[in-house]
Protein backbone atom coordinates (compact mmCIF):
# COMPACT_ATOMS: atom_id res chain seq x y z
CA UNK A 1 0.00 0.00 0.00
CA UNK A 2 1.23 3.37 -0.99
CA UNK A 3 2.07 5.84 1.46
CA UNK A 4 0.97 9.83 0.44
CA UNK A 5 1.65 12.45 2.67
CA UNK A 6 -0.42 15.59 2.14
CA UNK A 7 0.51 19.29 2.88
CA UNK A 8 -2.59 22.00 4.27
CA UNK A 9 -2.42 25.40 4.39
CA UNK A 10 -5.39 26.10 6.60
CA UNK A 11 -9.30 25.76 5.35
CA UNK A 12 -10.19 27.73 2.66
CA UNK A 13 -9.83 29.47 -0.68
CA UNK A 14 -8.64 33.00 0.01
CA UNK A 15 -6.82 32.18 2.93
CA UNK A 16 -5.70 28.55 2.63
CA UNK A 17 -6.15 25.07 1.34
CA UNK A 18 -8.60 25.26 -1.53
CA UNK A 19 -11.49 23.16 0.30
CA UNK A 20 -12.78 21.26 -3.10
CA UNK A 21 -9.27 20.58 -4.16
CA UNK A 22 -7.87 18.98 -1.03
CA UNK A 23 -11.20 17.04 -0.59
CA UNK A 24 -10.72 15.65 -4.44
CA UNK A 25 -7.32 15.17 -3.25
CA UNK A 26 -8.28 12.87 -0.03
CA UNK A 27 -10.81 10.83 -2.30
CA UNK A 28 -8.78 10.27 -5.57
CA UNK A 29 -5.86 8.75 -2.88
CA UNK A 30 -8.88 6.72 -0.89
CA UNK A 31 -10.49 4.84 -3.84
CA UNK A 32 -6.83 4.23 -5.11
CA UNK A 33 -5.68 2.33 -2.35
CA UNK A 34 -3.48 4.73 -0.89
CA UNK A 35 -2.69 5.41 3.41
CA UNK A 36 -2.91 9.12 3.68
CA UNK A 37 -1.63 11.55 6.14
CA UNK A 38 -2.20 15.14 6.40
CA UNK A 39 0.64 17.79 7.78
CA UNK A 40 0.55 21.58 7.75
CA UNK A 41 2.97 24.10 9.34
CA UNK A 42 2.38 25.13 13.18
CA UNK A 43 1.69 28.63 12.69
CA UNK A 44 -0.47 31.48 12.23
CA UNK A 45 -2.00 32.43 8.81
CA UNK A 46 -0.75 34.80 7.33
CA UNK A 47 -4.14 36.69 7.94
CA UNK A 48 -7.84 35.56 7.73
CA UNK A 49 -10.41 36.62 4.66
CA UNK A 50 -14.26 36.81 4.89
CA UNK A 51 -15.01 34.24 2.27
CA UNK A 52 -18.54 36.09 2.02
CA UNK A 53 -17.16 39.51 1.54
CA UNK A 54 -13.36 39.18 0.74
CA UNK A 55 -12.48 41.56 3.44
CA UNK A 56 -9.93 40.81 5.81
CA UNK A 57 -10.75 39.87 9.74
CA UNK A 58 -9.49 41.75 12.84
CA UNK A 59 -8.43 37.94 14.18
CA UNK A 60 -5.89 35.60 13.82
CA UNK A 61 -6.08 31.77 12.96
CA UNK A 62 -3.44 28.99 12.99
CA UNK A 63 -2.65 27.12 10.29
CA UNK A 64 -2.86 23.36 11.56
CA UNK A 65 -6.07 23.67 13.17
CA UNK A 66 -7.66 25.23 10.83
CA UNK A 67 -6.46 22.75 8.31
CA UNK A 68 -7.68 20.00 10.86
CA UNK A 69 -11.28 21.20 9.65
CA UNK A 70 -10.33 19.16 6.33
CA UNK A 71 -8.69 16.52 7.86
CA UNK A 72 -11.63 15.82 10.27
CA UNK A 73 -8.86 16.13 13.02
CA UNK A 74 -6.18 13.70 11.55
CA UNK A 75 -3.44 16.61 10.77
CA UNK A 76 0.30 16.81 12.29
CA UNK A 77 2.52 19.25 12.12
CA UNK A 78 4.99 19.57 9.12
CA UNK A 79 7.81 18.84 11.67
CA UNK A 80 6.57 15.75 11.99
CA UNK A 81 6.71 14.82 8.35
CA UNK A 82 9.49 11.75 7.83
CA UNK A 83 10.11 11.67 4.09
CA UNK A 84 11.47 8.26 4.63
CA UNK A 85 7.78 7.16 5.70
CA UNK A 86 6.26 8.40 2.75
CA UNK A 87 6.41 6.96 -1.22
CA UNK A 88 5.07 10.77 -2.22
CA UNK A 89 3.82 14.30 -1.17
CA UNK A 90 0.95 16.29 -2.63
CA UNK A 91 0.11 19.52 -2.29
CA UNK A 92 -3.04 21.24 -2.60
CA UNK A 93 -3.74 24.82 -4.13
CA UNK A 94 -5.62 27.85 -2.57
CA UNK A 95 -4.56 31.32 -1.51
CA UNK A 96 -3.09 29.22 1.27
CA UNK A 97 -0.45 27.91 -0.68
CA UNK A 98 0.46 31.89 -1.84
CA UNK A 99 0.46 33.12 1.37
CA UNK A 100 1.16 30.74 4.24
CA UNK A 101 3.75 27.52 2.84
CA UNK A 102 5.42 31.02 0.36
CA UNK A 103 4.77 34.59 0.21
CA UNK A 104 4.12 34.78 -3.46
CA UNK A 105 0.53 36.23 -2.76
CA UNK A 106 1.96 39.61 -1.67
CA UNK A 107 5.82 39.14 -2.83
CA UNK A 108 5.66 38.11 -6.36
CA UNK A 109 8.39 36.73 -7.70
CA UNK A 110 10.82 38.02 -5.06
CA UNK A 111 9.11 35.13 -2.85
CA UNK A 112 10.64 33.18 -0.62
CA UNK A 113 9.24 29.52 0.74
CA UNK A 114 8.65 28.73 4.24
CA UNK A 115 11.28 27.22 5.68
CA UNK A 116 9.58 24.49 7.25
CA UNK A 117 7.96 23.45 3.61
CA UNK A 118 10.97 24.36 1.88
CA UNK A 119 13.01 21.74 3.69
CA UNK A 120 10.24 18.76 3.78
CA UNK A 121 9.55 19.55 0.05
CA UNK A 122 12.88 19.80 -1.61
CA UNK A 123 13.45 16.50 0.97
CA UNK A 124 10.84 14.15 -1.29
CA UNK A 125 13.42 14.83 -4.67
CA UNK A 126 16.58 14.50 -3.07
CA UNK A 127 15.10 11.04 -2.23
CA UNK A 128 14.18 10.60 -5.47
CA UNK A 129 10.48 10.23 -4.24
CA UNK A 130 7.47 11.97 -6.45
CA UNK A 131 5.57 14.99 -5.74
CA UNK A 132 2.50 16.72 -6.77
CA UNK A 133 1.18 20.48 -6.98
CA UNK A 134 -1.91 22.02 -7.77
CA UNK A 135 -3.41 25.12 -8.68
CA UNK A 136 -1.12 27.82 -7.42
CA UNK A 137 1.32 25.45 -5.11
CA UNK A 138 3.71 24.95 -8.30
CA UNK A 139 4.89 28.22 -8.26
CA UNK A 140 7.34 27.25 -5.51
CA UNK A 141 8.88 24.92 -7.70
CA UNK A 142 11.68 26.88 -9.02
CA UNK A 143 12.93 28.02 -4.97
CA UNK A 144 12.17 24.12 -4.27
CA UNK A 145 13.21 22.39 -6.84
CA UNK A 146 15.53 24.46 -8.52
CA UNK A 147 15.81 26.12 -11.74
CA UNK A 148 14.26 24.39 -15.05
CA UNK A 149 12.08 22.78 -13.50
CA UNK A 150 9.04 22.03 -15.51
CA UNK A 151 5.44 22.90 -13.89
CA UNK A 152 2.13 24.62 -15.06
CA UNK A 153 -0.14 26.83 -13.40
CA UNK A 154 -2.06 26.28 -16.24
CA UNK A 155 -2.57 29.17 -18.97
CA UNK A 156 -2.54 32.43 -17.06
CA UNK A 157 0.27 34.70 -18.92
CA UNK A 158 1.09 36.72 -15.76
CA UNK A 159 1.51 33.92 -13.43
CA UNK A 160 3.63 31.82 -16.13
CA UNK A 161 5.90 34.61 -16.40
CA UNK A 162 6.69 34.51 -12.66
CA UNK A 163 7.31 30.86 -12.78
CA UNK A 164 9.91 31.52 -15.98
CA UNK A 165 11.32 34.77 -14.07
CA UNK A 166 12.05 32.76 -10.87
CA UNK A 167 13.86 29.62 -13.09
CA UNK A 168 11.16 27.72 -13.91
CA UNK A 169 10.26 25.98 -17.20
CA UNK A 170 6.35 26.95 -17.60
CA UNK A 171 4.49 24.51 -19.57
CA UNK A 172 0.56 25.78 -20.53
CA UNK A 173 -1.70 23.23 -19.69
CA UNK A 174 -5.59 22.41 -19.80
CA UNK A 175 -7.69 21.87 -16.78
CA UNK A 176 -7.20 18.36 -17.36
CA UNK A 177 -3.68 17.58 -18.22
CA UNK A 178 -0.59 17.44 -16.11
CA UNK A 179 2.95 18.93 -16.30
CA UNK A 180 5.42 16.35 -15.70
CA UNK A 181 9.41 16.97 -14.63
CA UNK A 182 10.70 13.77 -15.28
CA UNK A 183 14.28 14.61 -14.12
CA UNK A 184 12.99 15.45 -10.54
CA UNK A 185 9.86 13.29 -10.40
CA UNK A 186 7.47 16.54 -10.00
CA UNK A 187 3.73 16.52 -11.54
CA UNK A 188 2.24 19.47 -11.60
CA UNK A 189 -2.17 20.38 -12.76
CA UNK A 190 -3.84 23.54 -12.81
CA UNK A 191 -7.12 22.52 -10.67
CA UNK A 192 -8.54 26.19 -9.80
CA UNK A 193 -6.21 28.16 -11.61
CA UNK A 194 -8.37 26.91 -14.88
CA UNK A 195 -11.49 25.30 -13.25
CA UNK A 196 -15.03 26.66 -13.94
CA UNK A 197 -16.52 24.24 -11.61
CA UNK A 198 -15.83 21.70 -9.33
CA UNK A 199 -16.24 19.02 -12.08
CA UNK A 200 -13.35 20.52 -14.16
CA UNK A 201 -11.27 20.57 -10.78
CA UNK A 202 -11.79 16.97 -10.20
CA UNK A 203 -10.68 16.45 -13.62
CA UNK A 204 -7.62 17.98 -13.06
CA UNK A 205 -7.38 16.32 -9.43
CA UNK A 206 -7.85 13.12 -10.69
CA UNK A 207 -5.30 13.41 -13.38
CA UNK A 208 -2.31 14.75 -10.77
CA UNK A 209 -3.41 11.91 -8.47
CA UNK A 210 -2.99 8.84 -11.44
CA UNK A 211 0.45 10.56 -12.72
CA UNK A 212 1.50 11.19 -8.90
CA UNK A 213 0.82 7.45 -8.13
CA UNK A 214 2.22 5.74 -11.41
CA UNK A 215 5.40 7.32 -10.85
CA UNK A 216 5.64 6.44 -6.96
CA UNK B 1 -31.86 22.05 -16.04
CA UNK B 2 -32.82 20.90 -12.30
CA UNK B 3 -32.25 23.41 -9.51
CA UNK B 4 -31.25 22.54 -5.95
CA UNK B 5 -30.47 24.18 -3.07
CA UNK B 6 -27.64 23.27 -0.47
CA UNK B 7 -27.88 24.42 3.39
CA UNK B 8 -24.61 24.45 5.25
CA UNK B 9 -24.36 25.35 9.04
CA UNK B 10 -20.25 26.34 9.29
CA UNK B 11 -17.62 24.56 7.95
CA UNK B 12 -15.78 21.67 9.74
CA UNK B 13 -17.05 18.73 11.48
CA UNK B 14 -17.14 19.30 14.71
CA UNK B 15 -19.19 23.05 14.81
CA UNK B 16 -20.46 23.09 11.41
CA UNK B 17 -20.90 21.33 8.09
CA UNK B 18 -18.61 18.04 7.72
CA UNK B 19 -16.53 19.23 4.71
CA UNK B 20 -16.63 15.97 3.16
CA UNK B 21 -20.29 15.75 3.00
CA UNK B 22 -20.67 19.21 1.64
CA UNK B 23 -18.31 18.70 -1.32
CA UNK B 24 -18.92 15.25 -2.56
CA UNK B 25 -22.63 16.57 -2.55
CA UNK B 26 -21.31 19.58 -5.10
CA UNK B 27 -19.17 17.38 -7.02
CA UNK B 28 -22.59 14.57 -7.63
CA UNK B 29 -25.24 17.40 -8.15
CA UNK B 30 -22.41 19.09 -10.80
CA UNK B 31 -21.71 15.63 -12.09
CA UNK B 32 -25.50 15.42 -12.74
CA UNK B 33 -26.39 18.65 -14.88
CA UNK B 34 -27.69 20.47 -11.89
CA UNK B 35 -27.85 23.98 -10.58
CA UNK B 36 -26.66 24.41 -7.34
CA UNK B 37 -26.68 27.30 -5.04
CA UNK B 38 -25.85 27.20 -1.35
CA UNK B 39 -27.63 28.75 1.54
CA UNK B 40 -26.32 29.10 5.52
CA UNK B 41 -28.25 31.10 8.68
CA UNK B 42 -26.96 34.08 9.01
CA UNK B 43 -26.24 34.04 13.06
CA UNK B 44 -23.26 32.96 15.24
CA UNK B 45 -22.30 29.13 15.22
CA UNK B 46 -23.34 27.74 18.87
CA UNK B 47 -19.61 27.60 19.77
CA UNK B 48 -16.36 26.80 17.37
CA UNK B 49 -14.73 23.58 18.69
CA UNK B 50 -10.61 23.52 17.68
CA UNK B 51 -10.41 20.42 15.12
CA UNK B 52 -7.22 19.67 16.41
CA UNK B 53 -7.71 19.01 20.38
CA UNK B 54 -11.58 18.76 20.08
CA UNK B 55 -11.41 21.58 22.62
CA UNK B 56 -14.00 25.01 22.64
CA UNK B 57 -12.00 28.02 21.59
CA UNK B 58 -12.84 31.66 23.10
CA UNK B 59 -14.44 32.89 19.73
CA UNK B 60 -17.23 32.78 17.91
CA UNK B 61 -17.86 32.92 14.03
CA UNK B 62 -20.76 32.99 11.79
CA UNK B 63 -22.58 30.12 10.37
CA UNK B 64 -22.86 31.85 7.07
CA UNK B 65 -19.30 33.61 7.00
CA UNK B 66 -17.49 30.45 7.59
CA UNK B 67 -20.29 28.40 5.34
CA UNK B 68 -18.71 30.37 2.37
CA UNK B 69 -14.82 28.71 2.58
CA UNK B 70 -16.55 25.33 1.45
CA UNK B 71 -18.62 27.27 -1.62
CA UNK B 72 -16.01 29.60 -2.18
CA UNK B 73 -17.76 32.68 -1.13
CA UNK B 74 -21.26 31.99 -3.62
CA UNK B 75 -23.43 31.38 -0.55
CA UNK B 76 -26.36 33.42 0.77
CA UNK B 77 -28.20 33.67 4.00
CA UNK B 78 -31.44 31.20 4.15
CA UNK B 79 -33.57 34.35 4.60
CA UNK B 80 -33.28 34.68 1.01
CA UNK B 81 -33.90 30.98 -0.27
CA UNK B 82 -37.20 31.28 -1.94
CA UNK B 83 -38.59 27.37 -2.73
CA UNK B 84 -40.23 28.51 -5.64
CA UNK B 85 -37.16 28.64 -7.47
CA UNK B 86 -35.61 25.03 -6.76
CA UNK B 87 -36.54 21.18 -7.25
CA UNK B 88 -35.04 20.04 -4.47
CA UNK B 89 -33.41 20.71 -1.01
CA UNK B 90 -29.85 18.90 0.07
CA UNK B 91 -28.88 19.00 3.92
CA UNK B 92 -25.33 17.87 4.83
CA UNK B 93 -24.47 17.00 8.24
CA UNK B 94 -21.58 17.19 10.73
CA UNK B 95 -21.98 18.47 14.46
CA UNK B 96 -23.00 21.78 12.77
CA UNK B 97 -26.22 20.21 11.37
CA UNK B 98 -26.68 19.29 15.41
CA UNK B 99 -25.55 22.61 17.07
CA UNK B 100 -26.91 25.22 14.18
CA UNK B 101 -29.49 23.96 12.84
CA UNK B 102 -31.20 22.33 15.74
CA UNK B 103 -29.86 22.54 18.55
CA UNK B 104 -29.99 17.87 18.98
CA UNK B 105 -26.20 17.70 20.56
CA UNK B 106 -27.17 19.37 23.57
CA UNK B 107 -31.19 19.24 23.91
CA UNK B 108 -31.17 15.70 22.99
CA UNK B 109 -35.17 14.62 22.58
CA UNK B 110 -36.06 17.79 24.14
CA UNK B 111 -34.45 19.47 20.51
CA UNK B 112 -35.73 22.59 18.74
CA UNK B 113 -35.28 23.27 14.63
CA UNK B 114 -34.41 26.78 14.40
CA UNK B 115 -37.33 28.59 13.09
CA UNK B 116 -35.18 29.94 10.08
CA UNK B 117 -34.57 26.47 9.42
CA UNK B 118 -37.81 24.48 10.08
CA UNK B 119 -40.10 27.04 7.71
CA UNK B 120 -37.51 26.69 4.71
CA UNK B 121 -36.87 22.81 5.33
CA UNK B 122 -41.25 22.84 6.11
CA UNK B 123 -41.46 24.70 2.64
CA UNK B 124 -40.12 22.15 0.31
CA UNK B 125 -42.30 19.60 1.87
CA UNK B 126 -45.78 21.46 1.74
CA UNK B 127 -44.33 22.23 -2.20
CA UNK B 128 -44.80 18.49 -3.04
CA UNK B 129 -40.56 18.92 -3.75
CA UNK B 130 -37.69 16.43 -2.71
CA UNK B 131 -35.72 16.69 0.42
CA UNK B 132 -32.06 15.27 1.71
CA UNK B 133 -30.82 14.77 4.55
CA UNK B 134 -27.10 13.18 5.33
CA UNK B 135 -25.47 11.92 7.81
CA UNK B 136 -27.24 13.30 11.24
CA UNK B 137 -29.02 16.09 9.59
CA UNK B 138 -32.31 13.92 9.62
CA UNK B 139 -32.41 14.29 13.57
CA UNK B 140 -34.88 17.09 12.16
CA UNK B 141 -37.02 15.15 10.04
CA UNK B 142 -39.99 14.23 13.12
CA UNK B 143 -40.13 18.05 13.49
CA UNK B 144 -40.11 19.62 10.02
CA UNK B 145 -42.33 16.93 8.64
CA UNK B 146 -44.15 15.27 11.22
CA UNK B 147 -44.82 12.27 13.70
CA UNK B 148 -44.15 9.21 11.26
CA UNK B 149 -42.06 10.37 9.00
CA UNK B 150 -39.04 7.66 7.48
CA UNK B 151 -35.66 8.29 8.14
CA UNK B 152 -32.66 7.28 8.85
CA UNK B 153 -29.43 8.18 11.12
CA UNK B 154 -27.66 4.48 10.34
CA UNK B 155 -27.89 2.35 12.54
CA UNK B 156 -26.68 3.81 16.04
CA UNK B 157 -29.22 2.84 18.57
CA UNK B 158 -28.89 5.57 20.93
CA UNK B 159 -29.54 8.00 17.87
CA UNK B 160 -32.13 5.61 16.77
CA UNK B 161 -33.99 5.07 19.64
CA UNK B 162 -34.09 9.38 19.56
CA UNK B 163 -35.59 9.47 16.08
CA UNK B 164 -38.25 7.59 17.47
CA UNK B 165 -38.74 9.09 20.44
CA UNK B 166 -39.34 12.19 18.93
CA UNK B 167 -41.93 10.64 16.35
CA UNK B 168 -40.19 9.31 13.35
CA UNK B 169 -39.99 5.91 11.95
CA UNK B 170 -36.85 4.77 11.73
CA UNK B 171 -35.12 2.78 9.39
CA UNK B 172 -31.58 0.86 9.78
CA UNK B 173 -29.67 1.64 7.06
CA UNK B 174 -26.17 0.84 6.02
CA UNK B 175 -23.82 3.36 4.52
CA UNK B 176 -24.52 3.37 0.72
CA UNK B 177 -28.08 2.63 1.86
CA UNK B 178 -30.84 5.32 1.27
CA UNK B 179 -33.97 5.81 3.50
CA UNK B 180 -37.16 6.96 1.30
CA UNK B 181 -40.48 8.53 3.01
CA UNK B 182 -42.26 8.75 0.09
CA UNK B 183 -45.51 10.65 1.20
CA UNK B 184 -43.08 13.23 1.81
CA UNK B 185 -40.31 12.89 -0.57
CA UNK B 186 -37.85 12.86 1.70
CA UNK B 187 -34.36 11.16 1.57
CA UNK B 188 -31.76 10.20 3.82
CA UNK B 189 -28.41 8.69 4.36
CA UNK B 190 -25.78 8.36 6.83
CA UNK B 191 -22.64 9.50 5.57
CA UNK B 192 -20.13 9.70 8.21
CA UNK B 193 -22.69 8.33 10.60
CA UNK B 194 -21.34 5.24 9.14
CA UNK B 195 -18.43 6.03 6.99
CA UNK B 196 -14.96 4.65 8.00
CA UNK B 197 -13.45 6.76 5.30
CA UNK B 198 -14.12 9.65 2.93
CA UNK B 199 -14.79 6.48 -0.10
CA UNK B 200 -17.63 5.11 2.31
CA UNK B 201 -19.07 8.92 2.87
CA UNK B 202 -18.79 9.19 -0.96
CA UNK B 203 -20.78 6.39 -1.65
CA UNK B 204 -23.47 7.30 1.25
CA UNK B 205 -23.77 10.49 -1.05
CA UNK B 206 -23.91 9.50 -4.36
CA UNK B 207 -26.52 7.52 -3.52
CA UNK B 208 -28.49 9.84 -1.82
CA UNK B 209 -28.09 12.57 -4.57
CA UNK B 210 -28.70 9.77 -6.84
CA UNK B 211 -32.57 9.16 -5.34
CA UNK B 212 -33.01 12.78 -4.90
CA UNK B 213 -32.46 13.50 -8.49
CA UNK B 214 -34.58 10.65 -9.52
CA UNK B 215 -37.30 11.79 -7.50
CA UNK B 216 -37.43 15.42 -8.20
Amino acid sequence: MKRIAVILSGCGVYDGTEVHEAVLTLLALQRAGTQVQCFAPDRNQMHVINHLTGEVMAEMRNILVESARIARGEVKAIAELNVAEFDALIVPGGFGAAKNLCDFAHAGTGMHVADDVKQVCRAFVDAGKVSGYLCIAPIMLPQIVGAGTVGTIGDDVDTAAAYTLMGGQHQSCSVAQVAVDTTNKVVSSPAYMLAGDIGEAAQSVDALVDKVLQLA
